[in-house]
């Protein structure tokens, strides 16, 4: 191809790329194209009126081609080395020919904006990987509102043929119950002594896992991180079964070492099939996506009631009422609701 | 008193108590009289408009006289001697001259009745106890309606001088998370063996518990009690620290031997110590307020909104089309919402 033909080339693709209607981008996901992948990504994370439908047309149209992924959940609290892992985790499968999209949610991103450079940089290596794609937290005021740009990203990355997805966890304790409400597997990091570094865990989080990994398992840590694993073995059978029969595995790697990542790899796969075999992953995508629904619903329904700047207002004032125990939860509650019913026929 | 003074005194009575305003009730339950007690607890559970109105009134008079008791929830599955235990503890604790109300969450009560029954006739002994106040769980048809009951119960019950509250959740698996947030002290019964009976607990429970006490450590049984105990101790140290940094306790106990009981009063008396010295005795009441408050409010918001006929039949209709993956889950919910917006003004 000469110049003049190449920049023509170049210029058209562009146009293409910058034309984010729902169906070329749609032919772009279908064909693996990873640049319309993100073209369409960034579509979903838009905060305008416009693409915001042509976002929702859009995963609609992918919906036919998504499903076909593992989906992992990966959480622990700072300093475990959530990356670190994920480096060497995603790496190793990657190579068995596996194409790994990483997502993650971090609902302080939006005030903090330092994890979401932090992935970037921490993750050199592995975004290098040809058969890897790595996105960064979208930015959003709300929880809920980044969990669900997540969500439809899972939906359009599998849509472009990536089998595995990793969400990471990257904020503090408020995250881990959505990201496990989205994933087929959730992956706690640990790390080997006991203590302090629980902290940033919430309760419940720790019987949610289907898998409990130490990490750091090398050098001094060697022999500590077995006992701890051990441990963690002898509690978990003190816990609730799964509903899905999958009694929880506890295990050992280390990402410097390159040790114990196969294993995990080999576990998620024993899950995949004894899950899909006894018919609980199918049915846990089903219940998430019902769930989801609801949520969305109640969200907007919500939303669309506290958004009203009187409610606001009337709410604060209600609050501290009950706080102080001038009047019951209940009465307050119907208090702002009375308003709202008198608001209502004027929206 | 001669027999004609009597009859007129009992006949004012009756009509004293049938007079069920909120300002005749408030004066007998601060009076600490039982029968008041039980003709509030009777108008807060009325399905009828109009006692509602009442009872609300009710509530809020009482709440000055409120909030002077530990309100301890007691969990566990079906056979592990719940209503046994709560017989001898209550009574252990009733005469050292406490007064102990003994309340239930049973959302399932409303269509078996069958527990309501089994309570009333297995806590025959407590019943009798003259400090003890036995009321079996309120019917209803959802569970945020029976346990609104409960707590208004509480209020209620504080008002009229008891100064120790038990909620027993007497359904399976349900209600654990609903009483955990009106209680003070969680209390999650367990038996030694550590297996099939954790089928009835839900995932997470086990790390909301403050205390896990196993029953039946008689007998054959003692020895094995005591290793899960052990068992659980270790356990206790991998699970995530609780806000008010108490650490959760594993005790053992029998209520035929009379053994380990006093242990677990001793125990919720450092607890309420402790919590009331660093201030989370307090800081978990008005945030569980905070909680009701939205949680109620919420309530009725959706409930409003659901209890719209073209809605509930919209909302199967969608929730289709999200399980067989035609559409997101977030645009099911978009038409949805769309629905009750343009019938909005029309309400």
């Amino acid at each position: 191809m000469d110049d003049n033909k190449l920049n023509t080339w170049k210029e058209s693709r562009k146009r293409r790329i910058r034309n984010l209607s729902s169906k070329n981008l749609l032919s772009g996901i279908i064909a693996h194209d990873w640049t319309a992948l993100s073209a369409a990504i960034t579509l979903v994370e838009s905060f305008k009126e416009t693409d915001f439908r042509e976002a929702q047309e859009l995963i609609k149209l992918c919906l036919p081609y998504s499903g076909n992924s593992v989906r992992i959940g990966i959480t622990g609290v700072p300093g475990v080395g959530k990356s670190t892992f994920i480096e060497a985790f995603g790496e190793l499968i990657a190579n068995k020919e596996n194409k790994i999209a990483v997502l993650a949610i971090d609902p302080s991103s939006s005030l903090s904006k330092g994890s979401i450079l932090g992935d970037k940089t921490r993750m050199n290596m592995l975004s290098m990987n040809e058969n890897v794609f790595i996105r960064p937290s979208p930015a959003g005021s709300t929880l809920g509102g980044v969990a669900r740009k997540t969500r439809e990203a899972i939906i359009l990355c599998e849509a472009a043929g990536f089998n595995y997805i990793f969400i990471e966890t990257v904020g503090v304790g408020q995250s881990e119950t959505v990201v496990k409400s989205m994933v087929d597997f959730f992956l706690l990091l640990m790390l080997s002594g006991a203590g302090d570094e629980l902290q940033g865990i919430k309760k419940g989080i720790m019987e949610m896992a289907d898998a409990v990994v130490i990490t750091k398992a090398d050098g001094e840590n060697s022999k500590k991180s077995e006992i701890a694993a051990r441990e963690y073995r002898n509690a978990i059978h003190l816990f609730p079964p799964n509903e899905n029969n999958w009694i929880p595995k506890v295990l050992t790697c280390s990402a410097i070492d390159n040790f114990g990542l196969d294993e995990i790899h080999q576990m998620i796969k024993s899950f995949e099939n004894q899950t899909k075999n006894n018919g609980s992953f199918e049915f846990n995508r089903r219940s998430q996506d019902r769930t989801w629904f609801l949520e969305s619903l109640k969200e907007l329904i919500y939303s669309n009631f506290f958004s009203k700047k009187s409610v606001k207002e009337f709410i604060k004032e209600i609050e501290n009422k009950v706080a102080n125990g001038e009047i019951t939860s209940f009465q307050g509650a119907e208090l702002v609701f009375d308003l709202y019913k008198k608001n209502e026929t004027g929206i």
